[in-house]
Formats: structure tokens, sequence, C-alpha cells
């Protein structure tokens, strides 16, 4: 594939101009240049501001002209009626990428439209490619670049987005660090006045830090080389899209929000289905199906193992699974002869296995995944309840008289070689592992380790299946083009 | 409605034996008096032992029969086997209620089922009434009664449930907790070889704390009387039920799990529609649509709006509710009139209505929803993105010299009036409000307040929109039973 696309420059910019920030930060766009500067942006950094000398302890430019150094990227958040000025500037001193974060254009009405028409036009004249406008700027983690308003404070994994909503990108940090979900890369395309949501999924296709894509979708500018460029990243590369522009209401409020034109809900689904992109039907599927589709193998079909030592996950797991299309089948004989001895009087050796109460914490982590995932019949494994440090903190709090005191640290050091262990099973034998816990990272440690190890871990049984199913269905798109083929 | 049923007394027994405890802190039995001795319990305790002078700290008993004063209610976690023992010592001391935690029964097939029916044959021939074997026990979290192994730390509220998991009792707290969702009464079932599902759904509908019901079901013992039953309780408040035994594997694990037999899903689904009991698909679900029930009012049709800064959720939102079987509706003249000089230049006048960025944090909260709950063309209002701590603590984090710095208590200080008159307003217009945010409750103190006040404050856009459509649904309900009445 083309590595033309520029993208790749703006989300690898060595240097980064900034016009719009200033010493108040009480503004968006001192805000965005406190994060690059301060989330350790390793590149240089250019302030433009027409009076001020520095700009939060950087020197500062009284036009991007005045820089004597090549700028790989300028992020523009001044007032709407100023952009053409400084698209002249970037044309002047040979700026060739752009962010343009400012608001007031296309979203406003029709004499918006005819503004971003004009800012279209100059760019193009100059031959500047750039994102938005009313965009919130992008992210790209692994190099510390996020010129948006949010802080990025967890850690960067192989997630690619592209969204026509800021806060898809932004606002969902923090419930995205509560999943252990990290970015590669995050584009909030806004307007998309030139470039837009096709050209970023060619460029999170080409991307080798992206291993799956989530697109939010409001509306589609050239469907038609939307579908194609769509078709050939998915046969390499997951794509998860949400389109919410399918009904009255919602392509109302996103008409009103991006200025979108949007097609009914059927055309759009039946565009992804050709286009092999898996459609999620919440912002929490669009992450939890991307995220698991991006740090796990596809399984060979759908007959999946679960394993839990609690009886109401382990039936509503079940039940999920074939809702989705998903089984649970029988052991083989040598997978119950191997379970056999491992596991106490209470428990059977059927699938799902319920471990019931059980005082070897290792069953679940490490012992026993091997052999479900050796068993010939298992193409998956889902596993419940695993946790270390949120039960008996909850005792403790209450008893501090009668439970030992808890070192987190400690209840870490002897947990994680189990859970690593854990999380190299999937790339050992080929096969998905999903987890699912009522115990949030914040007070369950063995939740945010396998967070870390990329396993990913959901706050609900059903969550983890739905994540499964997704997986099984990438994989049938792949077999059915292979059938084709 | 009778007050016959026996579980007013046990939820409310003001004393409470216990057989199985010790003082050794790792056994089941003994972390069970530990949350009730810990938590608060504010009635009598009698741990029996056959050794132990005292245990964790009360003087023990050798024998049931050796406790001089009256006892509510027994809680038995002895092996199966003992459990027979212990119920003669019931009859004979002339206790009336046990709760039977002990497993090795019914779930392990035909020869545990033996062994089941003839402890149920003893206590009816005794007089005794017994939740169990194989549950987990009970929670009044108003009454501090908590005799299941996990401790119930956060506030009591109006949600009662009744399940055949023991984990949907107890494993959920922490996730619960999270979302602010607080129990009435909590009660597993377990094998429910005495009292069962009815007689659960029949004292929650009696029971004045309880304002929705949740039920998790695995099978339905009585299927006319569960239905009889129903069809009288959710007259006079809602009820949610989570069926899982409906697929082949669901009923498989639940066979395996409390020994059920499980009938297909159509036919169980239409027995939920017939007792106008709303069918959730998830353990989320559930607990998120029960909550909203239990805290909002019913609105009178399915008309929404929907208040936001951030146009991804708005069109979200928009989106969901039109599948959903919701509206946006346009507002009123009045309203917009009213709305017009409250509004930034860069919003809207239409529904969702986009703040984009404003600097005015109280227009979401207590200028604008009085506005559109007033419009006669509103039944309720969503709405997502308020916030005040995350987003400026992730920001000190990164630059502690350039931000302020945030007193937690400060802000919360600063934010609570104007939550408090958010929450003042369902009631007073008689209209619901949920919210969403993407804030967690340990971040957020907007959320977490929003929870205290009990506005169900969800994770994600979909999920407000998926617990307005159960409101709407409850409303609809009813006016089938006005109509046909």
């Amino acid at each position: 594939m083309s590595s033309s696309n520029p993208l790749h420059r703006m989300l690898e910019a060595d240097s980064i101009a900034f016009v719009g920030a200033s010493n108040n930060p009480a503004t968006m766009g001192t805000i965005q240049l406190i994060n690059l500067l301060k989330g350790g942006y390793p590149g240089r950094i250019y302030p433009v501001h027409p009076r001020e000398k520095t700009v939060l302890g950087l020197k500062a430019y009284a036009s991007l002209r005045d820089i004597r150094d090549p700028v790989d990227l300028v992020v523009i958040t001044v007032p709407a009626r100023v952009v053409p000025d400084i698209l002249a500037d970037c044309g002047a001193k040979g700026i060739r990428h752009a962010v343009i974060t400012s608001g007031g254009f296309g979203e406003l009405g029709q004499e918006g439209k005819k503004v971003e028409r004009e800012i279209a036009d100059t760019a193009r004249r100059l031959g500047i490619r750039f994102i938005g406008p009313n965009c919130i700027g992008i992210l790209n983690p692994h190099r510390r670049i996020n010129v948006t308003m949010f802080p990025y404070l967890h850690s960067p994994g192989p997630m690619g987005l592209a969204s026509q909503s800021g806060s898809y990108v932004t606002q969902v940090i923090p419930f995205l660090a509560e999943r252990g979900i990290g970015y590669s890369r995050a584009i909030s395309v806004g307007n998309k006045a030139d470039i837009d949501l096709t050209d970023c999924l060619e460029y999170l296709g080409e991307d080798p830090a992206t291993k799956a894509i989530a697109l939010y979708i409001e509306d589609l500018k050239r469907p038609r080389l939307f579908l194609e460029t769509a078709r050939k990243i998915s046969r390499i590369k997951p794509v998860v899209a949400l389109y919410v522009g399918g009904t009255e209401a919602g392509a109302k409020s996103s008409a009103s929000h991006t200025g979108a034109v949007c097609a009914p809900a059927r055309l759009v689904t039946d565009l992804f289905r050709q286009a092999g992109i898996l459609e999620a039907a919440s912002v929490e599927e669009l992450y939890h199906w991307a995220w698991t589709l991006a740090t796990q193998p596809i399984p060979r079909s759908g007959r999946i193992a679960v394993l839990t030592h609690s009886g109401g996950p382990a039936s509503s797991i079940a039940d999920a699974c074939n809702r989705l299309g998903l089984t649970v089948p029988d052991f083989s004989r040598e997978t119950r002869e191997s379970m056999r001895p491992l596991l106490p009087d209470t428990a059977t050796l059927v699938n799902p296995v319920d471990l019931t109460y059980s005082t070897q914490p290792n069953l679940l982590t490490e012992t026993l995944p091997p052999i479900l995932l050796a068993d010939p019949n298992i193409d998956g494994l889902i596993i419940h309840g695993i946790m270390v440090s949120s039960w008996l903190g909850g005792l403790r709090k209450i008893a501090p008289d009668l439970i030992p005191e808890l070192s987190i640290e400690h209840l870490a050091s002897v947990i994680e070689p189990s859970l690593k262990v854990l999380a190299s099973l999937p790339a050992q034998y080929g096969k998905p592992i999903i987890c699912s816990s009522f115990m949030g990272s914040t007070i369950e440690v063995a939740t945010r380790l396998l967070q870390e190890f990329h396993i990913p871990t959901f706050d609900a049984p059903e969550k983890a299946v739905s994540a499964m199913a997704a997986l099984h269905r990438y994989g049938r798109v792949q077999e059915r083009r292979r059938l084709r083929a």
C-alpha cells in the first residue's frame, strides 16, 4: 500500500507549531499545548502568538513565517474567521499539514459550509492537507503526541481509532483506561473538509502499530471509495464501526454536530457487510471489540470453553454464547481425564467448568487454561472471576483485627507470575482468551494485571461473550473470502 | 397482600444463630459471621460450635438447644450430611427460619437431589422455612443484615433482588457500588428446596423498602403460581428479570449449577410478557433497569429531551432512542425562546441540545433541565457529560505548575447544590432524568454525587437510553392494563 497518505507525517510529526495557545490556561488552545508539552512529546514545539514573547515557558513566534526550522504540523485553534490567514502563513512557510480544531464552520449551516469550502480550496491551492475543522485533534501515545484538550495518562496499545466525534477520542479516555484499552493512534476528523474517514482508514490500515481499527461514523462522504478501501484493509486487519446516522433522530443530531448528511441504517449495514466491517451497536461494543480484535488471535471456529468458580456467570456466559452463535461443547475424554484430579469434589467435569469454592487460585489462571486450550474441540476460552485483592480488601475494611494486612504490591507479586503464564497462552495455542470480572481495576489487582498483559477483561460476563463473538465473526468474514478466492 | 411470607421475619431478624462459623477466618462460615458482626448488625448473634467457648469474641454455644433466648434465624454452613441434625436442633429449640448455604445437594445429581428432598421433608415436618441449600445468603443493608461471604460497603437503596446465583448477590457488589446502585434486600435462593423465587417475588412485592425488583432466573419451579404472583406485583412495582436457562448451553450449565430443569427461551419470554415483567438480556441491563425503575418516575410517553456538550454522545443517544422506540422531538416555541439567551453562539436550539464548549457548568445541571422538563412535548431527560474533577484532575497530574491545586472536597461543595437541584426535578415534574458520563465515580465527583442523589448515571450514552426505554416499556405495560381494565 501507498505511504503517500499525509496522516503518516502528521501522526509522526517531529515538530509541531501551535497557533491559538497562550499563557492563559483557561483557553482550549493553551490546554492542548499543555497536553503536548507536559505529556512528554520529544519533538520541537513552536507556539505562535501575536504579542507574547514566551508561551508556557517556550519561545513564542509572532507568525508561522518567523519560524526558521522546518515544521511538520501546525495545530490551529483560532476563531474561524482567522483560519484563512493562518493557512496563508502555512503556505508561505511551506508547512504541509494542519489540524484545525476551530469550530464555527459547516456545523452551523449554509453560511458556515461556505466558509468551510473556502478554507478547503485555499488549503488545496497551497498544497496543505488538514484534519477538521471542528475536530478535537490527534493522539499518538507511542510518540507522546497529544494535541487534544484531554490528557492521555495510560499506556499506548494496538487499537487505532478514527472518529467523527472528538468526545469519542478524548472524553472516553478514563473509560478506556478502566478497561486497560490503549490507543495506537486516535484521530478526530471533525467536519472532514479535507481528510476524511476513508483517508484515516487507509492510514490506520498501513500503520504497523495499529492491529485493529475502530471507526465512529455519522455519515460517509465518499461511500464507494470507503467501501473499496475498507474491503482491502479488512483483509489484513479487523475493522469495527459504529454508525449513528441511520435513524431520523440520529441523522438530525449528526447534521447539527458535524453538518453530516446521513444514509439510512440498513444501507450502511449492508455497506459494512460488503466491506467486511463488523458493525457495533454501542460505543462500548466499538471499543471492546476493537480491543479484543487487536490483542487476541482469531478462533478457527466458535467452540468456546468456559472456566469460572461461579455458577451464575457460568450460566450467563453459556447462554450468551448460544445466543450469539457460539457453542459450549463437551470436552474431549483426554481433557476430562486431565482435569479430574485437579478439581474439588463439588465441581463437575463439564463445560462450563465451575470450580465452586476452591482454595487453589492458580487453577483458574495457570493450571486449567492450558488443558482447556489444548483440547481439539475448543477454539477459545472465557474465564470469569479471577480476583485476589478486592474481596479480601473489603473484608479487611470491616475487620482489620481479623483479616491480615493486605499489601497490594505483595498480592500482585504473588499472582503476577500465574497471570503472565495465562497471558502467554493465546500466542502459544493460537486461541483467544477473554476474561470478565465484576471487580474493577481500581480495586482488583488481578483485573489491572490482566489488562496490562493485554488479556481483554470486561466488567460483565456477557461482554466477554460479545467480544468473543466479534472475533468469531471476523474469522468467518475471512473464511468466506478465502472460499470465494 | 399477605404478610405470612416467612421472608419478612428472616430479612428483619432480631437474633441470628450461626452454625458452622469458627475462629478460623479462612472458612466460609467464619467469613459470613465476620460480615454480620463487623458490618454493624444491631441484633443478637449466637455462634454455635461443638468445642470453642467463644467465636470471634462472642460467647459460643455447643448446640442450638443451649441458647436460652428466642432465635429468629439460623445460618447453617456445615457439610451436607450434618444439616439434618441441625434442622432437628432447630425444631427442638423452636427456630422457624434457616438459611442453608451448605453445598453438596441437588446440584451434584440424583443422589444429592434425594438428600435435598429429605431435608425439605424434615423442615416441613418441623415447621421450619428455609432458603437454600447451596445458596450464598441474604442481605438487608437497611438493617445491616449480611450473612453472605462478601462485605457490603456502600449505601442501601430501593432495589430488591432475588437470585438463583449467589454471585449475582455478592460478587456484583463492587459493580453495583461503582454505579451507585444500592440494595433494599437481596436473597440468594440457591437450590430452592423450600423457599423459591415466587416466595421472594411475593415478599419483595410486599416489602415497602423495595421500589423495584430484579430477578436472576435459571429455571422456574412453579411457573403458574409465579405468573399469577408476578402479574399482581408488577401492577404496583416494576419487575425486571434475566433468564439464562433458555438455550441448550444455558440449560446445561444451569443444571450443574443449581440442578435446574429449564424451559426454552421463547416460552419464558412469553410468560414474562403475560406477567408484565421486563426481560433483561444481560446482568448489566438487569441492574441498570431495576435501579432506574426504583428511582425514577415512569414517563407518560417516550418523547425524550437530550442535553449534552458533546456532539458524538448526542448523536449516539438520539440514534439509540429511535432504535429503542423512543423519540427525540422538537421543543415547543416557548422552550426555544427560554433557551435562546442562555446558549453559546456555537450551540443550536434543537433536540439534542449540544452546548459545545461552554464555561457555564450550571447550564447542564441547574439552568436548562427545568426548562426542558417543563416542555409539554417532553416526557423524560437524558444528560450526558456532567463532570468537574476528572478532566482537571488529569491536567493537574501532568501540569501541577500550571493547573491550580484541586481539592475534591472544594469541587464537590461547588457543584453539589446544582446537582441537588437537578436531583429534585424528577419528583417535581413527574418526569425521569438519567445521566451518562465516561467518567467513573472513582475519578469524577459529579458522577459520585449524582449516584448518591439517586440519579442513575451510567458509563456510556446507550446505557442511559436503554434504561429510559425500560421506564417507557413499563409505562406501556401499565397503560395496556388500564385500557383492558
